[in-house]
């Protein structure tokens, strides 16, 4: 089909927003346009420098023969920054603080259009890593993964509290909760993690980091290995952080249960941008 | 800051596929771009007859002070068909036949790749009728629905089998799931949904409809009213669907155990494009 530039920017866009990390050989976008690889070559340099001045993020070329084209999501400091700002005010809400000192989020954890920014931004920082899933567990963090994995073009892998027949083998191990220290159960289809994977660990909350660290210890029964590891909110008083390494976008400081108030905090990563 | 028409068309293009269903006025576009609201409606014209000619979606402009222009993500009839055939081939795989007559294909419902389409198509399905909330039931479900929420622009809210202290106050109904009858309890937080709430049920398999049937139940309880079902894979073989109206991608016909056999249909989504 013939396209004039216009509508070619206008495709192109879509296409490569839509295919994230995939490198697209130019020969493809030459034979979709009936376009001589040099057209192609100046509405690419067009989006690569609206992404880029817009903080969409950048557009790679790959020369040779195997070469091609490859969008990189990416987010500016500054457009993360303005956004944990405004999570953080909406979950220092004193009407989220539920019995027993737990804040309530879930909500936010449902809304595509907060949790695609949070992905973008989990996305961006672990960019440059090799990653070949994203790992979470069960059940509130899948949204917040989905996002994440979404502009990685990597599969979501789900470690589950319980045990399903539609799943197949499964791999289990026991872990304890850091924060209740109870014995726990965490399980994997065999089937839905290959040998040796790079996996990005994703949570929606971090204690102690008993969930995560259980999740590294699974990877092990795999030979897999950690890629990275973000968390929405961390929890500031901990006495022993059972993971090393990890970014997070809030900071949990206190909840104080009497006057119902909820502070909060930067988390760490401006140091991950 | 000041754009060329190039640079304009691919802003525009990313800001209305990232912001889906959602009303923009023209003004907010003629400030980000310090430019005319003829050369900007020239801009949409160009990309609304793109997106209509690429199957995309289309640009929907309403006229008028409170006016604007929305983008509705729609999937031609011929890319759903296509879709949906090929998803169907890697389904009817042998390998995936488990202990028990159980398909196994969480692998495909944990890949964006993939159910990004999946999201469209429902979202396509049901992009006429009133939605607030998407609703699914936890586990495996999730991110086809949030799939088909980011679609819509509209929150996921996750029924689940289990009780988190970080939920708050529940709402709790029992069910009888359709194949094994066994009772199980399924409950929702009370603060995730509102009264009155119109929601759209999306889960990656039925076969009686138990589960589903569940969740209108649950829905009675918010005094919520059902807009829409979507399942990826429905079961054939069912003596007594509880659920009337749904819209689904593929049917799985017959599982073979002795040869391992796989028969996969077309669902019923067509009369739903």
């Amino acid at each position: 089909m013939k396209f004039r530039r216009s509508g070619r920017l206008v495709d192109l866009t879509n296409y490569m927003l839509t295919h994230p990390h995939v490198l697209v050989p130019l020969t493809f976008f030459s034979e979709r346009y009936e376009s001589a690889k040099s057209s192609i070559s100046e509405d690419l340099a067009i989006i690569k420098q609206t992404f880029e001045q817009q903080g969409i993020g950048t557009l790679l070329t790959v020369p040779g023969a195997a070469g091609g084209v490859k969008y990189i999501p990416r987010i500016s400091a500054d457009e993360a920054k303005r956004y944990v700002h405004k999570l953080g005010e909406s979950l220092a809400n004193a009407e989220r603080v539920l019995p027993g000192g737990y804040l309530y989020f879930t909500d936010i954890l449902g809304k595509p259009s907060i949790l695609s920014t949070a992905g973008k931004i989990f996305a961006s920082a672990f960019s440059a890593r090799e990653i070949d899933v994203v790992m979470t567990v069960a059940t509130k963090g899948i949204p917040l993964a989905y996002a994440v994995a979404s502009y990685l073009d990597v599969p979501v892998v789900i470690v589950r509290k319980d045990n399903k027949v539609t799943e197949g083998s499964t791999v289990s191990i026991n872990y304890a909760s850091g924060s209740s220290n109870r014995i726990q159960t965490m399980s994997l289809a065999k089937r839905s993690l290959k040998t040796g994977s790079k996996v990005l660990i994703i949570d929606d909350f971090m204690k102690a980091g008993g969930t995560i660290n259980g999740m590294i210890n699974l990877l092990d029964e795999f030979n897999a290995t950690v890629a990275g590891i973000g968390v929405l909110v961390e929890a500031e008083e901990v006495n022993e952080r059972l993971v090393d390494e990890y970014m997070s976008l809030l900071t949990l400081s206190a909840i104080n249960l009497k006057e119902k108030a909820v502070e909060i905090r930067d988390g760490n990563y401006m140091s991950f941008l």
